[in-house]
């Protein structure tokens, strides 16, 4: 299989940017991300770009990846958009992998982007719920927050995971992203507060929820002889993973955990020839605190139901066994949909080239990102690791 | 590079279904696509799906690609959303090429569907407004037969090309669609009928401009292996070729041709080892008349400027030198904007295999498809050749 790098990445700040549009994030992501690349690489050297995004708001629903990335100097280069919710730019950054892999680019791009902090009430609540099952779930008036605490409920019922675990999933993210000038809502919280916030969908609180944002990301990947000219600090994407389910929770096989996700590490985990063990640090999809929780358990780093106990005794922190989300996550960070999934991989680009600044662990050498479409209709997970093959 | 073979193609009938949904018509077509194969082929056999869909009417526009698979039967299959405007699909079968010969897919579906006819007035210029450039041409009240009317009459003013060379494209294929029961205006209709038609957008009139229709299609490809095992009538895809332009025309390099088409057809010719004389038979994408002239000589069948007289010589009728669009085309079988795409390749697939009824050519060794997104923002262009490898 022809090899994968990943030799630059960046993002625009993620928070509310009412005086810029779709195309100027898009633009500044793609710039931080060329001068991120140790070589020199220009706008036409890049053979493929894939662009994440949901279309929030209905700007430009057709062509919606070509519309951006002319904007950003890229009109000759051939783009194509693909939506897989949330998972968006998690799922573009496959299809570049695929790209370079099948020989038909030596640089791909692979990018996301989202304004939604422009779309208020019942339209902020339409255009996230159509990414849920519109049948049964969105025409039945369930959000986004509900199907996620129909989970959450669950998986206390079942495993006894309490509220303070929740909580500190929260607390962590906000801990890390308070490091990160990216930030939405970089700022801490205590337990305390996280915990007695206001209710938004019983057992979830407003601190369980992540924000709506707006911004981008890119990542550049490259086949390995153009990764030789463009890279002194190697980064290979050794597994690519995705997989689909229901979209509909209530016609899923289990409430307490994500079945695509977890098919989506075994194909990862797979191609790469790692484990849960091997992994070092993960940017997880925790659009949810509940979202982290089951997340643990579906890429293995912890048994299934002891994702409470793995979150209390601190084994995610920057200082524990293995440090999640970094970055401040989604949570913290912020989750402009379509630039959510390439927005983990640059938390990835940054921690292992120890270009991460304050929020810097050292010693990582095998990361992952895993980015959830809807609430688990289409998963996609990747696996990262220094150095050449 | 990985041997990619179409091994099964169907369609639903395009038309107006307001008894069906976008579901139960990619259903139609994913069970005509499995029963058109040879061999055995089931559901979980699949490795990959795209899905081509522009999601008019925006009833699904989160996760529109898995939750047509679901309900198809495909929620095993990883599934990712793929648009390009009016090429989605011709956009989706490039990544399915792309996926099997990463090695990531042994069996992968491209496919595309879309609800259109439910859609009226206002709504449905938005609908196909969205796919064209939005600050400068949708919302100064461009709408797409505007749009090709600029270039028709670009076309006409550069090139002499007359108001009967435009309605030749219409008699032509609307007698083409004739002979083909999925199309949705399978009628003849004459060179006079067509040249005093109501103008829609001079110089176009309605016989200049396809309609919008209801319909899905689904193609399925394989590996050399695979292939082996699932069909006695080999096709391989030799060559897939993909470009972006500048959404709005304005920003174009000309208004007499699509840019983005001629360098998907360069990258489509150079992967298959062919030239345009080498193709055969072609479907293009004649959403207007004049784009279907202005094909011809983007994928290089005459030279720039002759379109007019190569249509009146008769080279493009199934018994000329080079038959173009046999199925109708987007005018007479219908434009379901993310069927479209893999729509053509159905035609593909039964004119080499034989088995398009009435309409069949016989000697028909090399074919092409050429789909084009907006006015030219995104192009896909396929080859495809008879034999194995």
């Amino acid at each position: 299989m022809r090899e994968v790098y990943l030799v630059g990445a960046a993002q625009s700040p993620f928070g509310a940017f009412p005086e810029e549009s779709y195309r100027s994030l898009f633009a500044t992501a793609l710039e931080g991300a060329l001068d991120s690349v140790d070589g020199e690489l220009d706008r036409t050297s890049i053979d493929e770009a894939y662009v994440g995004t949901l279309g929030v708001g209905g700007r430009q629903l057709g062509l919606a990846g070509p519309s951006v990335t002319e904007y950003a100097g890229l009109d000759g280069v051939s783009c194509t958009r693909v939506e897989n919710a949330c998972a968006a730019s998690g799922t573009a950054l496959r299809q570049a992998t695929l790209a370079i892999r099948a020989g038909a680019a030596d640089v791909a791009l692979a990018g996301g982007v989202e304004v939604m902090t422009d779309t208020s009430g019942d339209r902020t609540r339409y255009w996230l719920g159509v990414s849920g099952e519109t049948e049964w779930e969105r025409m039945a008036g369930t959000t986004f927050a509900g199907v996620y605490a129909q989970m959450a409920d669950a998986h206390m019922a079942e495993h006894g995971t309490t509220r303070e675990d929740l909580s500190r999933v929260a607390v962590k993210n906000h801990a890390n992203g308070a490091h990160n000038p990216d930030a939405h809502l970089g700022f801490e919280c205590s337990l305390e507060d996280a915990m007695a916030a206001t209710t938004v969908a019983d057992p979830l609180n407003l601190y369980d929820c992540c924000p709506t944002s707006d911004g981008a990301s890119v990542a550049l990947l490259a086949g390995r002889e153009a990764a030789e000219r463009l890279t002194d600090d190697p980064i290979r994407v050794t597994g690519s993973g995705q997989a689909s389910d229901r979209v509909g929770l209530f016609q899923r096989s289990t409430l307490t955990g994500i079945p695509a996700a977890r098919e989506a590490a075994e194909g990862a985990y797979a191609e790469a020839g790692v484990g849960p063990d091997d992994v070092d640090f993960a940017e997880v999809h925790d659009c949810f605190s509940i979202a982290e929780l089951m997340a643990y358990e579906d890429l293995g780093f912890c048994e299934r139901g002891e994702s409470g106990a793995y979150v209390r005794r601190g084994a995610t922190e920057p200082d524990g066994e293995r440090p999640v989300n970094l970055s401040g996550g989604l949570k913290s960070k912020g989750h402009p949909i379509g630039a959510t999934g390439t927005g983990q991989v640059v938390e990835v680009f940054k921690q292992l080239r120890g270009e991460a600044g304050d929020r810097g662990v050292t010693g990582l050498e095998c990361g992952l990102t895993h980015n959830v479409g809807g609430s688990g209709g289409a998963v996609a997970v990747h696996v990262y690791e220094g150095g050449w093959a």
